[in-house]
């Protein structure tokens, strides 16, 4: 199925547009090759005015032309689109998503609130691909007819599992450490005020360890068919605040389950590569995993953009004097962490043909976007 | 031994008084009730210079008027002075160092490079008073006469160590994961460029690994009347560097001997109180570790010159999935790390009758130094 | 008069007092020789909480023992108080501050709402303490009792204005350019997001630029008996963000009326004396004007805390070669800005004996604050 | 004269290729359509090394393929080039300029040293371009033959002139104050400690004010044939240095010679235009002057990029109390300011006729660099 077959096949919500992730999905969808933004929806606050006028843009440029005379639309689940996105803030997001799956709308959501529900999705393409087997289920469960709920993990769980992955496949994988310094930008806007951030760490991320300690193992984890089984692991996750923009940085100690030797580790981390099937993904790196020889890197502001924000950088893998192996990785909180993870996300769903292109032919979309 | 016995009574040199540990020791000893600073030395480039000249001044508030004047001396065993502090650059610490002491001269060093020497004291007051039993063995061993070299640890290792102790004499230690972000003024200055420093995170300091992890188990260990017996530990380091000026943080997860419930270490480092006679030396805190409450405490900007600097601040005291204890602690790396470490251990030296003030009157120092 | 003599003898309010304004005022109460902190009010979510809980606080150190459990009441004028410091919000100071004065309270705020009243004092002490003379028509023209209200500048304009007045005494002043540098706790919390401060520069502060046009004008003008005469200068500013916590630098260029060389004007800012009286009060310095020598100085984390953070620090007076004269100059914008501009404040009112100590007894003011 | 005539038809090299504004130039040549990058030459320490080798890289991505192989030479000018960039120290590169352009070649230089030389163009296109006129009248002076020196202005210079340009055209220009507030990277690297930077401005930049007040009267004066005419301008700089990477923000003040309002200025400043043979420059933008409409912008983290980094971005075009125009402009201190600068200036001098393609054939240039 080539990227070409695909063009523009798929018609895009944002649920939380003009937040962060919101912005980063507005500004990625753009010039997607497969999906064309053609609805915008927000708090209450927002409804009604263009999306220009809501927005109060973070990014570097301007807003695409594409999305700023789109009118923000409340969270009815009635959007002009084949499926959403949700940026939504949690405290909204839980009943949002199930009333928009409910109607019809595969929901592809950066929010936590259903990551860890039984029968849905907590997915990461280059790790558990075949998560997404449990869609049908899902359905059958809740009396879903064509709409789903699936999820991507936490910002700072992305990039730790990416780097996981190889490791896990290789020598298998018991236990680890992990130790975040994540930028200010993975706390929303206006998030962590500057009088608390500048030349400060806050060695406190409400719920963060929490999330770093279950989703792995999830994400690692096994559907059967019926159920998701946990990968089994033992981890323990500390997490900071730095004055950082973009970019979660992580320090990380590993046991694994074979022993190896660190040359054999970094080849591991080194060699990854997909699937053809994620590599024609418009959004995926052939290597997701980028190996960094610098002996001081990788460092947020100058790597976290590696691979369009999609790669998750791995430095300094060394010997641990407790466990295996130490390393530091590093990835973009708000592409890989977010806005990119949902958007490889919905690319995984359409090439497996979980997304239906609904009634609307190319002059439809035109007409109901201008 | 009151303190106002000891008033001005051990006249003080400082090698590498211009550097940025050695500008902290000017000016503690500027309002020092035991020790007078006498003499100031440093590398060729400054000495001839008046202190005031040869220095760019990095602290609050102007250069004490007592230092401005002292002239500059080259690295000399023969400064006018009871005894030396070392805030000198490594490169030529160890043979500096190691002249003094040959000539006579208790050296009390911030340095790194005698610091794991099997006859030299590696001190912490709090921790390991009883190691200054070393300094006679030292003094054979080297045939030194009425000098020796006491050092303090590593900035990073020395509020770990400070925190570890009412753990491991309370419960016992096996093991331990560290993970630290530490201020830019640890590597002096000019040190970090600011184009590295400036909203990133550096991954990675020159040796301060291996530091970290070889230096508490002589702390932590024993003086056996002849050597230093390791105290065992299994320790993990991570280093990193983050753009805060003063204050090391370190996010710790510890495997104790005995179980102890979370509120049995929280009380061990609340109620963790020093001998009469460490309490009774100028530096010291009853209660050098500081327990904070705050669920996002310590904070560097905010937290670091708790107890004047010289106090560890522990926050976040919590279980960990796969040790015992996880925690995060604070201390200030110019003061509890490096001078406040050296001045406390002097205090120590001279409480213990281990500095002799030599032949000077008072009224032959205010002509030594007019 | 001396201090002793007035130990203790008023009881002072704090209106905002848990904003950060508030808070620097009362942490600089609790120690104040004069003044004792009996009564602490703020916006509705605050009150009925102990000050302790109601809380975020900001400063270094603990909040003071004297404060922790004051319970803070709303904006009703019946605070066991002799005067009020004002800290609110602009948005609700016109209106409380009023109604305090109406009811028998001198007001002494930080406020703007009243700034330029033109029969409301803006005062600096050590500018223009002449002005308190404009309070007895204040009460006349207001049908106020005992009450009335007094203001010291926006926090950008007071360190201006303070070197400004020793060359306007000195050789006049037509007119001045002025560039600030605002830290950003100037914005209050949670004030500037991170995502703003962080490694940039934000341009603009609303309504910064109109007040420091205006309130120079009636700060160097005089009060005639009746009214207060402007100063008649022409001046322009720009107000900038930049990420710096505390400490407002600014860039000025001024045209004399007199002629006078740059050893003058340094001369001039060097010597700047105050009265007796004014030196006298406990929060003044004798030379509130510091002249820094070092050609890159007045630096914000450097050098905001110079005289405790009452000065006004200047540096790199030269030509310019379009008026007459450059300089820097850097004042602490919560001290000599904020609190401690409305704590001097209100030592002039008492000691020009504008402030009465109303029935309390020392007794009474230690069951009322139980 | 297409971009597609011109295809890598000059071979350039570039001195001082291992610092900060050498690697932005090494980086902007990897793509340029006209020009290959066959030559790079630095200080003594780093000949012999390959580019890679040699060079601390400090921008995003990696050392493109092209240049990584290089061999680093000295600075005899003797390279295997058409023409060279100079981004040398200055303490180097005013005689190593003239020793290039006497052996021939043309030297497009960032460095300040001829940049006032009176038979050197000190060039912005946009603004000067016809001082390109002088270059025959230097190398009759200087009895250069095919060599010659071309300079750019000072970073903060650069923006500065460029946005004064079309109001100069528009309306004349009496005279201006400046005040910058200058990225850490116009320092170079290690440049600015992060001890000084960290939460701080520094107020002071060696030489900066004395560029800003002098080159503008070049840059915007005339070539008469014979010599530089000064434009006359009345300049007042004040320099700073603020912790921000990129990106050297303004503001300033300007006196008309006509009346204008400032409706009339935004429009002169929007629709200022450059001519078709500077359109078709690659690196040239045809609005190089960009009007923000944010009122809190532009903002040099958010707006530094804008056009490439090529272009100045203006905001807050208001009235001035004092003169008659005040506006804030940023513009990338290392593209617009300095690498960007010089390229720009190269394709002028390309298209102009200025630079000849010596000797070599394509399958030349790749042996030599092979």
């Amino acid at each position: 199925m080539s990227a070409r077959a695909h063009t523009k096949q798929w018609r895009a919500g944002v649920l939380g547009a003009t937040g962060m992730v919101g912005q980063r999905l507005v500004k990625l969808l753009s010039d997607h090759p497969w999906f064309e933004l053609t609805a915008v929806a927000a708090s209450e606050r927002s409804t009604g005015k263009t999306y220009a006028e809501a927005t109060r843009w973070h990014l570097e440029g301007p807003i695409p032309e594409r999305a700023r005379g789109l009118v923000v639309k409340d969270l009815d689940p009635s959007l002009d689109c084949d499926f959403v996105f949700s940026a939504l803030d949690s405290s909204v997001a839980g009943e949002a998503e199930e009333q928009f799956a409910r109607n019809g709308y595969p929901v592809v959501s950066n929010c936590k609130n259903h990551r860890m529900d039984p029968d849905v999705p907590l997915l990461i393409p280059e790790v558990n691909s075949s998560h997404v087997n449990s869609i049908p289920v899902q359905q059958k469960n809740r009396g879903y007819d064509s709409g789903f709920i699936v999820t991507n993990p936490n910002c700072s769980t992305a990039g730790l599992v990416l780097v996981l992955k190889p490791l896990a496949d290789a020598f298998g994988m018991e236990k680890l450490f992990v130790v975040t310094m994540q930028a200010v930008s993975g706390a929303g806007y206006p998030g962590v005020p500057s009088l608390d951030a500048l030349g400060n760490v806050i060695p406190y991320i409400g719920g963060e360890e929490e999330k770093m300690e279950a989703e792995p193992q999830k994400l690692l984890g096994k559907w059967d068919g019926h159920r998701f089984i946990d990968a089994g692991l033992g981890i323990s996750a500390h997490c900071n605040r730095v004055p950082v923009v973009d970019g979660h940085l992580e320090c990380v100690s590993v046991r694994l389950k074979k022993t190896a030797t660190i040359s054999e580790v970094r080849e591991a981390l080194r060699t990854f590569e997909v699937s053809e099937e994620l590599a024609s993904l418009p959004t995926a790196l052939k290597h997701p995993v980028v190996v960094h020889d610098g002996e001081d890197r990788p460092q947020p502001r100058k790597d976290a953009n590696t691979g369009h924000g999609m790669a998750a950088v791995v430095g300094r893998v060394r010997e641990c004097p407790l466990l295996d192996v130490k390393l530091t990785l590093l990835s973009h909180n708000l592409l890989r962490g977010a806005a990119g993870a949902a958007l490889l996300n919905a690319e995984l769903l359409a090439a497996r043909g979980f997304l239906k292109s609904r009634k609307a032919e190319p002059s439809e979309v035109e007409q109901a976007t201008r």
